[in-house]
């Protein structure tokens, strides 16, 4: 986008932007700051071939023009009932009659609409991100996520609070309740998390407080009664129902004395968790964490196994850029990523075993920070103890 | 989909089913029951052109297969990475590889993964409704509804009993609080609403409370200070957290008497919503009773104009389908659609004016019921009074 092109450009985006809608689409929401059930477009034509000297239109039905004209963040808001004929979709005569040649679309684009676009102009197809800049992070918007990891770390802390009340069984149970004892279950506990989240503004999306043999299995949400001794993995990502930013934490936490083997795996994990954040800073690539970590765990005899079923070891990437979505860029994972000052991004290393062998324990252990990376280093956003001890809850 | 087709077909679905994350399907999370962060596809192929008679696969990354393979309604559960080559997408392999010749894809399908399979496939694009049988609810999903529309009766009947215990001032402002009274705002009465919706389960999303000239809008969420004899108009469509689906209801209501204008359009739109209920059964085109609305409501003097800006009058349609989705199939509106018995759908006539004249007033009233579409006409879902001397709160 830094250099002049040959064909006048337009940047085409569609969408809806309140949270629930199908085609939810958060560079829309980034772009426009306007909440709308309906599906819009955001149409940047490129005057000279720079982003940064174009003219923004928010094309809508008449439903939302009146809201659009008051709230968007657009140059100009356009009825799409002024360009509706028989013949060609409103979007394309509005392109048309705007003298467009090119259009960029992401690669999400739908597909139909797409097609008629084909038949008019030259199309390319975006990857993700759509606008670069999104994943700088303002201070408004690192403010944003600050104050979400704020509300869930005092969720996390409720939690913990919570478990410290429980007793626990020769069985390996976890006992609450005053009068009438029960057992504590996974729910139970994301209930605590969900409804302080509330409380504070925040949704809790899928939170998960899996324990176990369950743990081993990174996206299980957890279900059914935890165990004493046993890691407890919680990953929380709260949503902002306010302005829709993301925040996200991870604490692997044990009601009662682990192993020593699951010991050694947390001590593990929190090294490479340590060595990820001490390796961030502008300009690393996002794939060198990655293998650095692999390759680090596989030294301390933590093997990983992608090709066979369940995969085993460490299985995901170290971490992903947190922003208007759950999961945006930057990537630090296997694929080339370099990071940038003002990127916010977890650091979430993980080793999972469905099989014990040797000194490896059945389970699953996560541990989660959220950075802000910097020129030099990164500042850590999570404000919440990690080391073994404080997770350890007697 | 009845007739035996000539090319071996399959129907292909792409999206994530975790609320929250971009690129979510209602029609994925329907099919397949599995919830998951990151964007999976489901292919029916359907092994001698009709629908019943299908294979049903659900494609993922290794991350989320074992998850799959437990929780998703698929015959098959495919690893995406079992299918990946340098020269074509895992889609395409895995598509001709089972002998397709022929794919079928809704029209918002991700353009770029769509032209890829334009080099290989014959490719149809659908227009919703995906799988035509979501429109017609079974019991479960009635049951379902109708629990999420019990909850939002109570949040809605807290907020008007809060208003009881309000008072207002002769400059038409509404006063709450015991010791420190202060203005009484849309969004006092939103956080009511929607913490009794979260205590029972369900998100309120962009909950509507909008009051006097702010309501002439109907997607206008509200902000400010309620007046006291002016229409507030509280849309609310719960999410529910567990499995999903919505519910859908708007009541208007008055903080003290209405002027005579505004009592004559409630008593009209309440009339134009009793004939619309009136007129639903299986058979009946959507649009007609749309007509009929429109007609009646003008006939009763509010015009209605879609021309100038701000529209005025009756500028919505008079319901939607409700599911998954907020808004889905079937649509009571402007274009033509069969109502089926089974069919849930909201019927919601209002009228809209941001300049008075004449008999008209300044705001919006809109009365909104959920139904459930029967052979003989419909039965409603909703339970709460609308006729307008219940709506006066004093």
């Amino acid at each position: 986008m830094k250099k002049s092109v040959k064909w006048k450009t337009a940047l085409v985006l569609w969408g809806a932007t309140d949270l629930g809608p199908p085609h939810f689409s958060g560079d829309l929401l980034w772009r426009t700051g306007f909440k709308a059930p309906n599906p819009f477009f955001l149409v940047d034509i490129l005057e000279d071939g720079v982003l940064d000297f174009n003219k923004s239109y928010l094309l809508t039905n008449p439903l939302e023009l009146e809201r659009a004209s008051k709230e968007a963040k657009a140059d100009e808001v356009v009825n799409l009932d002024d360009y509706k004929s028989k013949t060609r979709s409103a979007l394309v005569n509005f392109l048309k009659k705007h003298g467009v040649e090119k259009v960029v679309v992401p690669d999400t684009f739908p597909c139909e609409l797409c097609n008629a676009l084909l038949k008019s102009f030259k199309v390319a197809y975006a990857k993700p991100p759509f606008y670069p800049g999104r994943a700088i992070k303002t201070d408004w918007e690192i403010g944003e996520i600050e104050k979400a990891q704020r509300a869930v770390e005092n969720a996390v802390r409720k939690a913990i609070d919570y478990l410290k009340t429980c007793s626990t069984t020769t069985n390996n149970e976890i006992i609450h309740g005053l009068l009438l004892k029960k057992l504590l279950y996974s729910k139970d506990l994301r209930k605590i998390i969900d409804d302080e989240l509330y409380k504070q503004g925040y949704l809790g999306v899928d939170t998960i407080v899996s324990c176990g043999a369950q743990a081993a299995d990174p996206h299980c949400a957890g279900s059914g009664p935890l165990k004493a001794h046993q890691p407890i993995v919680m990953d929380v990502f709260p949503l902002s129902l306010e302005t829709h930013y993301y925040a996200d934490i991870t604490r692997t936490i044990f009601r009662g004395e682990p192993s020593k083997e699951l010991r050694d795996m947390y001590q593990e994990v929190l090294f490479a968790q340590e060595m990820a954040m001490h390796n961030i800073k502008a300009g690393v690539d996002g794939h060198d964490i990655y293998e650095a970590v692999l390759v680090q765990l596989e030294s301390a005899l933590y093997p990983t196994d992608l090709k066979n079923r369940p995969m085993e070891g460490f299985i995901h990437g170290v971490g992903h850029g947190v922003g208007i979505d759950m999961h945006e860029p930057p990537w630090i994972g296997s694929t080339k990523c370099i990071l940038q000052e003002g990127n916010v991004v977890t650091v979430e290393p993980g080793l999972y075993y469905s099989q014990a062998r040797d000194h490896i324990p059945v389970g699953g252990i996560r541990i989660e920070d959220m950075v802000l990376v910097t020129k030099d280093g990164c500042r850590n956003l999570t404000n919440f103890p990690k080391d073994l001890d404080s997770m350890i809850i007697s």
